[in-house]
């Protein structure tokens, strides 16, 4: 949410030794860019280092270092990232027929809350076209079945790239994507499933949470993997029913619930400010 | 925690049907018995009636009324129970060898905060013995194992019908209790579970929440039934982690949770709060 | 949100006394009513109680009781309200420039939600007249000011007679209101006020939260009396914040909490779960 | 709570300017020190610098690097401190009549959940005794009045002095302490106030809050300055509450999250994670 061309967001994992705060922040220091931002992480059980620095560049006189930070990352060993503050996130969001979790990234994006550009809203129903109409956001009706499904993926593969997408929200998406769909969008599919995660996996958590007789009730943003429910979890929280809530109430403070919990996945994901590692996530914030 | 002897709490569930309100409450105004206060549940689902009231017998003529309140109950098929808000409730405490969920209903109690009173504490090991001591309750060590399980359940049971037992408070009690000590006691057992149920059932929660990369970690207090980890539950709460937190800072955090949830449950316990119900508990609160 | 004409809510308050549930629970028996849920509360301090009946009709011979249900009133010192849970409740909402709190009720009242119909949007500015059209209800532009302060409000409260508006939201609306327009909507008048009152009461509390180094933030709804952030407080919650929040990200994190409480408050009185007494409210949920 | 000499804890503030963080990370590297743990952050607004490190110096030839690092604080006039992590934070406690706050201290270092030794508690009254003797800690009751607060506060002054006392707990003392002594102990004493602050500071907020109808009750730890319920927030939590409590249950609860957010705030303490700078805490957590 940041016009200034300057000021960008480096993410980088590699196995943990001794000094590598001093080595990356002297790497910038020396190209006269200041660290505006530092978080780090170090794994101990697996010895494994993290690190977010935000940088700004301003006062520097060559603001090109992605070749020379590319010998340093390689001589670590690391994986990286690099992100402009002022660039916006290319999305899609997957739907079916509900609409609380849509319609919650839509407004936030308008408004301005979400450091995102929504290229286009796919869904396996005709249901929301209109609110994607309201929003002028493209909408790709592409009904799934067993058959056809092989074929309707390639469709919205081509989608997401004709749209250059760099990540996918699933806002209630009722379908299963394929292994290999999933692969090419690794740690880059945002889920929503209503319930707290690993409680009440798979259909109808609700109902199981109701039948049970919890005490509170969750939702879990994670990045979907090929194994169902079961990926890296980003954002849990949870709310208080009672014995006086019906099913009708529980799912009404659980959509409540789940549109919260998206929105701040996504937010997370917009301002790069999460790394996963074993199936687990860093939330740098 | 009431000195006055008039003031008592009736608890009564039975099928639904018009006018159970009026009935019940006609019955004691009838007597000139104040209710103080009310608490009605109907369970639309299951048609199923559930009341709480608190009543004041200060200001009545005659103040028997336990055979014509009986009579009652059975023209409409109810179940109930009554106590005096003065009497406290006896317990026994089952321990292994940690020590904080005992520690705080010992120090509750000592204070006041409990309205109970804990007559035993029985454990298959020495370490607590000491605690035991300090506060002046008795401690039996009964160790258990599988040869000597249903002899030693025989010994405890007789000790909890020596001490008038009204409730048992498993305190990270590390022993699966038998179906037939359960049944003694349906509605009576209270354990805690350290993670947000049904999630992460059975041994070593916090390492698989750990493990799984949840971002809140939870506490269960529910009624033991045979099913292990399946009882109605009566509370629960979750605390907020983050990839900072190692396996040990975790179970730190899971152990100050874990003594508020147990503790919550046994003072609704104490003061006759809940009512279970189809595997669900009703909360009075 | 229930399209049953015979289900309604009563809510009564008078001076506590002996006999009061027998004597309105005997009277909707007697006419074959069923009650479907009763919830009820007595200040001891204040020796006032409080109650709020769900009631099913259908079954009734005669489904005509106000004027009967007046005397009984009449006869224990009692105001009551009565509500079909199938009308909505009819609201305007005043706004200034800030649209999050407009839009989420304009949003869950779309949907279905909130059980209200919006008649109109009145605001001081210009600025929200598009979302207004976009929800197609009718949006009156009244600029304040200290000269035309009482016209103006005679104005709005013509607009209110004319459409009969039963509850007035404030969602951010950056005028106070004149006393005399405060009493002909006392309890009616719903505000959100950005702040864990009585903490940072007046302007720019957000500012005063960073400055003094909170680290929860707070919203509260409340109604308007004429006591500026006085009124009887409905609902609040917190949200953590850190030292890393700026003002900025502390300012976001707060709009979240405002429409989220303010719809709870919104959905409480339009559900008829308010009832306020001696500038607090007793919340029947 | 690591018995490793080797671990230790710089916290360092600071001006902010370009490479600070290369010029730290650079001086623990070259001498073979490793960082295991960093946490930065950036007041923009200030243009200040914090950082708190975690080093392990097993690995270093010269374990010396104090003077060294003297220097290199003097260089970017820097403000530091340094501890190592197996040092037990020396405490004193005072008290007046209330012992929960007390207890929780004594009991989570006593299972050495607080990296802390206390060595002293201090009374204005005699009610606590048996407690410090149960816990074996040494108490002295000094009883405060305006006549003779200066020669009783000289007199905890030597008693702290003797004991070399580092930080004060004020475990719900209930006598304001001078200019003179606060100085003397600058954001090394921590206090807890029973409220949301700055909502109800001084005397009986719970009263207070009772009265105004408020739906959730707090506490807050703090550091103590001249300014009473004024100085740097440390910790704040806060639970919710309803029409049904009375100010006898208000209190009841307010009593459970007193002593967990001091427990919290001496928890920080000892661990070296709190870092205060124009009243308002860095919490390095």
């Amino acid at each position: 949410m940041n016009s200034d061309n300057n000021i960008f967001t480096v993410i980088l994992s590699c196995p943990d030794r001794i000094g590598l705060v001093a080595k990356i922040s002297q790497f910038f220091y020396q190209r006269e860019m200041n660290i505006t931002d530092l978080d780090e992480h170090v794994d101990k059980e697996n010895k494994m280092f993290f690190i977010r620095l935000e940088i700004d560049r301003s006062g520097a006189k060559n603001k090109n270092f992605k070749k020379d930070f590319d010998n340093l990352a390689l001589s670590v060993n690391a994986n990286w990232t690099m992100k402009k503050n002022s660039e916006k996130v290319k999305l899609a969001v997957f739907v079916s027929k509900q609409v609380h979790c849509l319609h919650e990234i839509l407004w936030l994006t308008k408004i301005g809350e979400l450091n995102a550009d929504i290229k286009v809203i796919i869904s396996n129903h005709e249901d929301l076209r209109k609110i994607a109409e309201e929003y002028e956001i493209p909408f790709y009706h592409l009904a799934v079945n067993e058959q056809n499904k092989i074929e309707q993926e390639n469709a919205q593969l081509r989608i997401l790239k004709d749209n250059k997408v760099e990540g996918i929200v699933l806002a209630r998406y009722m379908q299963i994507l394929s292994s290999k769909f999933v692969k090419k969008f690794e740690n880059k599919i945002i889920n929503i499933h209503h319930s707290f995660l690993p409680a009440f996996k798979g259909a109808d958590p609700y109902r199981k949470a109701f039948e049970r007789g919890v005490k509170l009730i969750g939702a879990t943003s994670h990045f979907v993997t090929e194994s169902l429910d079961d990926g890296p979890i980003i954002e849990q929280e949870v709310t208080r029913i009672t014995h006086k809530d019906s099913l009708f109430s529980l799912k009404r403070k659980g959509k409540d619930l789940e549109r919260k919990v998206l929105a701040r996945a996504v937010y997370l994901f917009a301002e790069n400010k999460i790394l996963s590692y074993e199936n687990k996530t860093i939330i740098f914030d």
